[in-house]
């Protein structure tokens, strides 16, 4: 379509894309902030599909994911009807806690309009800090 | 501070004032209409604890009140930083259900901007409907 | 996979399937009653894009659709990660404004969790009634 | 009521009270992390009020204030009816830019659960960055 490059994605990146409605828009008329981290929310579950589980499925197998610190960057507001692609992968696996690294990118993939990341504790249904289990591993975390 | 007449309050309404967020607008310029829902549930609570109990302790005493309707008429918008007044009392109490209604009025009480309502059974923990205990009834309900 | 009837499309209805996210749940363990607005809002968009237009498109045109009434009916309540496949067509076109029905279903179309509908006028960029122009009325409303 | 230590106030921070609603809670029955920022919203609008603005205001004399960057720390979940006492100040005065920090307390000010910051730049409508004009720098900004 153009002589662009695009982005290319990153090792073990999963891609998910988003249409921005209406009601995540502000009256600055752009995607309004917090609404970035609900879209995290769904990049790291497509993510998790993507994988040949389920967030529900890692729940019921007994291991909780809460979130210990979120963080946001961002580069160049989202509008109305944009359709943005989100790249979502791991990239600081611990022995009981692991990052995903996000990257917001319009929908040509050329231009980065965010990117953020996401701590998570892993714990059982108490929250208790658990080590991660081998299949969980395995799943989610890139090979060493 | 004018000699606009101030809407009256009607029988058992309680008021819950509101301002306005960023977040709560859109890129129309004006609260995004699912909003008024998130607003509704507030007011709700605000009568509940006018009447001396929360939601929660409603809850603990394994009374539930899932939403079965609920209704918005949109008469004019609000925007960034407008403070609402809402009224909210209860108006079909029935056997093992009720409707909460809503009113939505500028900061001086004169401007009706919007009038809802939310109709809820009462149920167990499980989502059974139960008649809805004397106790409840005298704390939600107006009297006869 | 199973020889439940799925349940049929509506004429002129438009299908939009919509995953629910970890943020549309509430601590009662479902979907919260006000995430249904902005599903329908979601579906409507899918709508106007089968329609080979776009919101954005129509706001440029010239033409507003803020939402006078809104209401929702829930009757099954859905739950973290469920596909949810809504229907949206237009029920009620007049001159200068129309509804929008939902029904939103389980994944496989069998269950009707929720039913609604949303009205909206047609006006101008500050918000003056207008007769919606006939490009608007071919594209939208269902052969007479 | 008690003899624990209440945390002390830091020097020019304003404090904002915030009752966790149904709609802000997730299925992990806690305030969902997305909603934090919603709340650190509500905080910095009324630290602009207690120092006698509005961001309306702000707006209106031409100088906007978008997000550069987002970060909150979960350090305890918060609950459905939970009070939180939020606090909010600014932390790096820049040229054309400044963080507004925040921390979040229970009732009693007693636990610390969340704490964060936002980076917003000057700018005007056009998203130009301008220097912070002196009324915004004497209004905001800690005395040097």
């Amino acid at each position: 379509m153009n002589n662009t490059l695009r982005t290319e994605a990153l090792e073990g990146e999963v891609l998910y894309s988003h249409r921005v409605s209406y009601g995540e828009t502000d009256c600055m008329g752009v995607l309004y902030y917090a609404e970035y981290l609900h879209i995290f929310e769904r990049a790291r579950n497509a993510f998790t599909h993507a994988r040949g589980l389920s967030y529900k499925e890692v729940e019921e197998r007994g291991i909780y994911l809460p979130v210990r610190e979120a963080l946001c960057r961002y580069r160049s507001p989202a509008r109305y009807d944009d359709l943005l692609m989100v790249g979502c992968r791991v990239t600081r696996p611990r022995r009981a806690s692991f990052t995903f690294s996000y990257r917001i990118f319009d929908e040509e993939c050329v231009l980065l309009l965010a990117e953020g990341m996401s701590e998570h504790a892993c714990t059982d249904a108490r929250g208790k800090p658990v080590v991660a289990p081998d299949w969980f591993r395995r799943a989610f975390f890139p090979p060493a």
